[in-house]
């Protein structure tokens, strides 16, 4: 009876019939005054949100955040979003799936994976100054960076979605540095590293993901300067020497526009390119996420992240290159 | 021979004669192939500019910045900015003036007074940690927070001009908390300490200010925040505990807005309170200089620092009310 | 049994239990086809709102604006917005409360306190012209001048807030003049006094505030502008001698940009001063009710007048200091 | 010797041999340090600029602007801006022309023609209060209406221009009053006589023209309305009674935007109508010069009261249709 | 039984009886559970909504677009925004209306009006090469120009809609070019005649309007401006020779501003006045019906593209003036 | 005598001696009424320009733009600006270098070289509509494509400049393909080499470039577009068919927004990529010569099309890691 098709694997109007993770669960009141559960659902697909009408105190007590359900539904749009109309809906028993972390949606590299790319990289951070602060606060934030979502929702919502997000930026970073040689390699690295890094302070952690006091009085970018700077002390570095500069300088402009909160723009070559690969990677995460949802030949629903654009899903059928 | 009239006090057309510091002096190319020097004279009433034609290699050498001369010419307006002519110049000789500082434009309050005021202040402080990371970094800063401008240009651009910004803003700050009681005053006045103490390192020194690499990588709101975290670790204190946090933000916020440069906007009354009294004390320095070098009956150049608005000086004699 | 309790002192889930006066009550129909009540309470401790379900027609017919009820229920949030759970409703009887001015929110100075300090401020405006055109338009809109509300929401949004405002105004002025002494004292005062004075022919009144056509096709900045023109002839002066043009000028510039509706940027420094006064006050107040409602360690819900931003209470406990 | 050719009739490097008006003259000093004049040369033909360099004394006294002189030169261009390079310049003497009148630029209809087109169309504002308003406001600034240009500089910027401005919106107005039948063509008419009456108020008059302090400090859109509500007294009108708010509408929204200065948006269709025909007429008059000015087959220099666009003047050869 | 009133000729809480059409038909679920349809009903009086409650199956497959019903209910408003309380709804039966095409609204001009007006102004367009790319192009669009709307929504979203609009454009520009004689009238009107031509391709046809992908992915201006340089080689022109692109620069800049769709701004005078005739013909009809379907005394909803401004509609009561 | 060492290799101060070809050559008035030409000299290092004073009537007939002459002076700065003050010019005579094609700049790729790069990528063009549409327009332009500069000035504006931006457009594209599987590659690529392909009409050619009229009316975006369209006829396609649209929408959106002159925005995931790439490759070629011409530990000029920001080339010495 158990499904193995996944929660994002069905059709509109398709019948569901899955076992999944509760993400969250909102009690509200109806217009009529009755209450009902507002949930989303998660397994490793993706998410997506149902509502439990007329919901009785013992079911406001079961169906909450954190708890693997069965579900049977159907597939259905409302107002161009995805939902599941629910049919109906239990907790799992004796012999049925119970482990939340199964149903998390992660990185799709292993972490021992990612620690290797980031060791790897470290090794052609040549400038000693940059590397002892990447190692620094790296060992500081280690666990956090290996876990953390990069978002608390759009690209890289997923856990150990920082560090495969800091990774995708460095496989860019690698090919740029490979065709424009002047470029300076070990400082795109070093920044390329430390840009988010701050995310570890600014949100909760790995799962049910909220802002911290910290995160929303100061942000990230401003909250990793400060641990950089404080770093340097022990490490006996002048936090207002030149190479220190360019390293902070590289974080703290990296969003481009003061208006987008960084309280610097780039005025080195590698920030403005650092800028430019971060929102590169972000957005091409985004779409994947949004067009894979779409159906061919229809508009998605609107990005906010991304202007509130809709894009579209070609039906035309295209052999891809052979690309040794 | 020489005058007790000084720069500013002469009405266009007037002959001039008053010994001057040159502030400035650049060699510049006339465009029939001739050098000239294009001076800025200065002294305590403000400064102006003037230009030096057909200057030999020997004047070159002579009008440099930071030497005293005397000067004939005639006040004049190029293009609503005032200027002088240059009838004669030299440096000035035995007897005569030598001594830059007389020239230098200074705060309306000595540095005793100023540090008495700012220490009396600290009194009020009456939360612990804030009053301690403001003994702490005051002591750090305390010679240049006594002694630079405010600015490159425009506002409180004179010495000490930093120190006395800060003291108005805390007398508003005081009329304020006296009429609303509800505010925070401690908090208040540790942020307006603070905040824009990230200029001694923003700014090179007092006199021939430039920005340092540190300000143009980085820029004083961030420059003093990373000091303040650094100072936690000797002091014991947890950068990310809430008062901790609200003294950063209520610097890290006081530009107001993320165009301005303020990576945060103010999330507390008292950092919204601190961005507006910034703002109203800078603005009337502002237009007091610049009216006050206007004609009564006329309208002043633009003022680029205010969206470049023009500003009038009326006619109308106004008798001033008693307010004792 | 009745609640010496106001309606903003009920923490969220605890059960209310209080008269209050119904503010507004719209009749609308829910989405199952049934008709429910919106309703508005009010009393001196503020507003909040509700909804009766399953309303009958007598239900209707009582429960409309101006009514003072018994109101029994639980305090919640419904999306960061506090609203009631109405549990039990009822018109008040014979031996209750009755009379809606009581449960009416007013400005925090009684009337004659009001009335004394606008007739001292106005000693001071020694420059004549000045002076006679303030007792003109003051004499005329008087008594909507002491009793309108500042606006139909936002600051100052109750009984008497007109005048309020208009005298926080003052005091602030006074405040800066004492401190900057350049600034033309007379032509401040006057400025501020009659700024918002257009509001009285704006607004409909104190009670249930709506604008009125002049206040929609015309708005307050121009109506007193015109008032005051008009109000020339009898006084035997020239709208466009200076010292008129002057006044007019710190009315009709006060908004600041001419986005927010004034024909004219300020343009003298008084006028300047008094459109940052009038936002410095118009924020504490917008402000102190926000934070006031908030819980400690939250963020307020989102304040549309202050660009949609959030602000934090903090549990940070700090003893003010003595400022006498 | 004297040309009957007028100065914008010469081509690119041809020799210049004319009478014409020194519409201004501004002594500067050049940057070898000697003087000359900046001329603006004036004819009905339109203006143009030219350097005067090496000025004696006496041609400082001779060459101000109101004289008529003649004028020997080439026509050049100057980065795209036209001017004449002057070869000889003199004051015309006996027998020659000496009356500046005949070379200012006129409106192309005479004053009676105006005025009885005017007159025409107040017999169409069959509603009263308009009508009694628009009479009354004509009266007071009659001559001033027929004489003053309708801008200091861009569109209309000649003797009788706002008069001949109005009349050609109100041209417009009819033309499409008799193709949309629903608007109200009484309030239309009414709204476009006064739209821009406070000119007559704002500017210094028909000559070197500036801007009045009344104009800087106030406004033409505010000053009328000021007029308008000081003549409702004698009409025994009230200034907020419907029709008359209607027209002060009309008037005070006619520039669209708050941007631009109107203190309101249009909220009437008529309104709309009106600021859309204000702008219509406004841009061809200004392009029918520009593009006039420009060789065939070439771009205009920028138009800055038109977001600096610059417009093509095609080569093209089109035979105009008959359109009887 | 049959009413003789249509739709918008009812008064708010007037008894509703009529026969119309079901412009659309939505089937949504209600907050308790239960579906409804949501349907928008048309006559040639316009179109308004109301909401079926409690839906059967068989209402569902019944009530669909394209059907006609009769209709009986209450004329209510719904937070502004008109609609019908539904009392009881019927497919009409034998007898009663049954033809969806009686109940479209559909330009006020005829077909043979409108192509006999068309075929008028093409005799006027003198310029050969002009002549022969507007008969090419309507010759191959002709049936979709007289039958398409304008728009999907908002102004001329009616049946010959698009065509009716094109007219009233040319009615405009034949009254700017007998004003203002410098104008070339034949690049304006052939520029009029195709400017809007591309909707024939960007939308779906004359009923139930959507989108064509070629719309969402291209755009009209630019659709139309391919099938120009498309039909330019079987007429033996050349793209890039300068009268075509003349005709092709005023369609492409007819939108204005890069902001609103136009690749280029308008740089030729005739393209300016294109672009501003399309707006003024666009809000007047706009207005017409927004204003006509508010009450006197009222101002209308939020015109969502006029910048979200309320228009007014005044109870001052206006005799016409005779305009022969 | 004649120099090895190139323009772009003197210091500030130094002496310089090279031969060089003259770039442009204006002649101007100086304020002194004397003539002078403005000259730009160029070598394949680069650009710099010069004034030669008190030019007499043969050294205006000698010096002009397409001339190789030798130049003796001093590298200077102009108000940050590089200059050289020139000592002594003269034109090459017989045994000196004469052809101007040798100081050319142009792409640091053989057209060979780059002829093949684009071959092979046309083979990874697998979807054939795409693949005949690219062969087609590039058999149509290849000359022009092969040697205009990608802009007349900024990035890439050297001879071959456009064919070698798209190949490293190109270089970028596969390494995103190879780093993000689920993009299109034939499309994006098909994409990338079109682009630009517009410019081959929207400038006037390899030399003293200029933008032709279909530049300034159409632009190049557009026509690009136009030529596709006018191509689908001899291919038999259907310009509306999905597979042409998608490919015209890559075209038409490249610009990213409409400010920018696209007139619709990236709707397809390829297309927000290619308008990335091209940013990213256009920002680093300009910032590689930006920085390379500024001496390290100074701030650049202003870089206009990077929103004037200055950017800062560091003194830290960085070894580059292996990167094989």
């Amino acid at each position: 009876m158990a499904a193995t098709k996944q929660l994002m694997d069905y059709d509109v109007d398709e019948a569901v019939d899955v076992f999944a993770l509760l993400k969250s669960a909102d009690v509200r009141t109806a217009k009529n005054g009755k209450q009902y559960i507002a949930l989303v659902f998660e397994d490793q697909s993706g998410e997506i949100s149902g509502k439990y009408w007329d919901a009785s105190a013992e079911d406001v007590k079961n169906y909450v955040a954190g708890r693997v359900i069965h579900l049977q539904g159907k597939r259905e749009n409302y107002q161009t979003h995805p939902q599941i109309k629910i049919f109906h809906l239990r907790l799992t028993g004796p012999g049925e799936p119970a482990d939340p972390d199964q149903f998390i949606e992660r990185a799709p590299m292993s972490r021992t994976e990612m620690e290797e790319y980031i060791n790897q990289t470290i090794f052609e951070i040549t400038q000693p100054t940059w590397n002892r602060l990447v190692r620094k606060l790296l060992a500081e934030f280690q666990d956090q960076f290996f876990t953390f979502p990069a978002a608390k929702s759009n690209h890289h919502a997923f856990q150990g979605g920082l560090a495969f997000h800091t990774i995708s930026i460095l496989k860019l970073a690698h090919s740029v540095v490979a065709q424009y040689s002047d470029l300076n390699a070990p400082l795109l690295y070093a920044g390329a590293i430390l840009h988010d890094l701050g995310k570890t302070i600014e949100l909760s952690g790995p799962k049910s993901t909220t802002y911290t006091l910290a995160g929303n009085l100061i942000g990230h970018i401003v909250l990793i300067d400060g641990e950089l700077v404080r770093a340097c002390d022990p490490l006996k570095l002048d936090p207002q020497a030149e190479d220190v500069l360019l390293l902070r300088h590289m974080i703290l402009s990296h969003h481009g526009l003061l208006e987008y909160g960084s309280p610097v723009r780039p005025a080195l070559r590698e920030a403005d390119v650092l800028h430019q690969l971060d929102e590169l990677d972000a957005s091409i995460m985004m779409l994947d996420t949004v067009v894979g949802h779409t159906e061919p030949g229809e508009f998605s629903e609107r990005v906010f992240a991304m202007d509130g654009r809709r894009f579209y899903r070609p039906t035309t059928d295209t052999p891809q290159p052979k690309t040794d």
